[in-house]
């Protein structure tokens, strides 16, 4: 399938019927997520994957009851990662692991000390928080391509999200990408006019 | 070309040719990015293109004297648009002219009205910036579908650039995109392992 017509096909699914997304899909799906870009390549995201019936059962009331939680294969709830310093000590592991050059190593790092340590707390979140939409929008894109739809959704609890979930601090819910096979019909897809949005 | 492989061929060009893309080429990547997702379709982005050399020479200085600025063919200059009664009195005019039942139009508008009532000033910028990353990712894989090579940049003065742009307020520019192709080496793709960012 075209690029393009994946995003022409590509829709926010409200029901699925339920069906198991076959596991080799949901690991090619999150391979795509998982080399989403990132400024500095920070990648500052974690994703919880939820499938088990009583969880999403438990998780249904904290995103305002809508049908997607429940009637969904498998559960994304995307997570940011506002821990620069975790994330900074994490990717010059991974430069060294990856063979890149000490001196280029050096100056990545340097760059990514410096623009973490001029963001406050609240603005770390928010740029992770950013982010997290790279790689949200390649699951939504990835799975279409699959054969499999999805639902961005930002209608919930964090909070209770991270209870239920025991997800552990300083990791912030951010939005959820339930994954299956649509149970009901996409409405048509309206876009502000090129000339609106283009200037 | 299957979505997996843009995903794996698509890298951040450091340096372009200076080729110019085809116009109609062009006019596809952007509706690649027009027909993004955004929270309740409230597509709260503007993107200018600048393809003038005089204008990219004044942009270089403002984003650190980065080369794809003035090697690309086309710089995208994604905005976010944080101004929420112009974006929900547009999206109601859509709707209408779309045929939305009128029922179905009002709850849209209401939960929009509900929702942006809740952010501060702040919250809505963020809000809007995450988004906005949704239709930029959207441009970078589309791209690389139709052959084109791009680049997400955040390392700029938003300042000097609307100054220099003479974007109208409230659009911040938030992340650029240069579009051409490249005339660099990329360097190999290393990213976190599944079982560090998948809990």
């Amino acid at each position: 399938m075209q690029f393009s017509d994946i995003i022409m096909k590509r829709y926010a699914t409200k029901k699925f019927d339920g069906k198991p997304v076959p596991d080799k899909v949901v690991h090619e799906i999150l391979e795509i997520v998982r080399f989403a870009p990132s400024a500095l390549n920070l990648q500052p995201w974690k994703i919880r994957v939820v499938t088990d019936m009583k969880l999403k059962a438990d998780l249904k009331p904290a995103a305002f009851g809508q049908e997607q939680i429940t009637t969904c294969s498998h559960l994304l709830v995307f997570c940011a990662d506002p821990d620069y310093d975790s994330l900074i000590r994490r990717l010059g592991a991974l430069l060294e692991k990856s063979n890149v050059p000490g001196e280029t190593r050096s100056m990545i790092l340097h760059m990514a000390q410096e623009f973490a340590g001029r963001m406050s707390p609240e603005q770390k979140l928010a740029w992770s928080t950013a982010q997290t939409y790279l790689a949200l929008g390649n699951a939504l894109n990835g799975a279409k391509s699959l054969g499999i739809d999805s639902c961005p959704m930002g209608g919930f609890d964090p909070a209770e999200f991270s209870r239920i979930l025991k997800i552990p601090k300083p990791l912030v819910p951010v939005m959820l990408c339930p994954l299956g096979y649509g149970a009901d019909t996409p409405m048509p897809k309206v876009r502000f006019a090129k000339e609106d949005i283009i200037f």
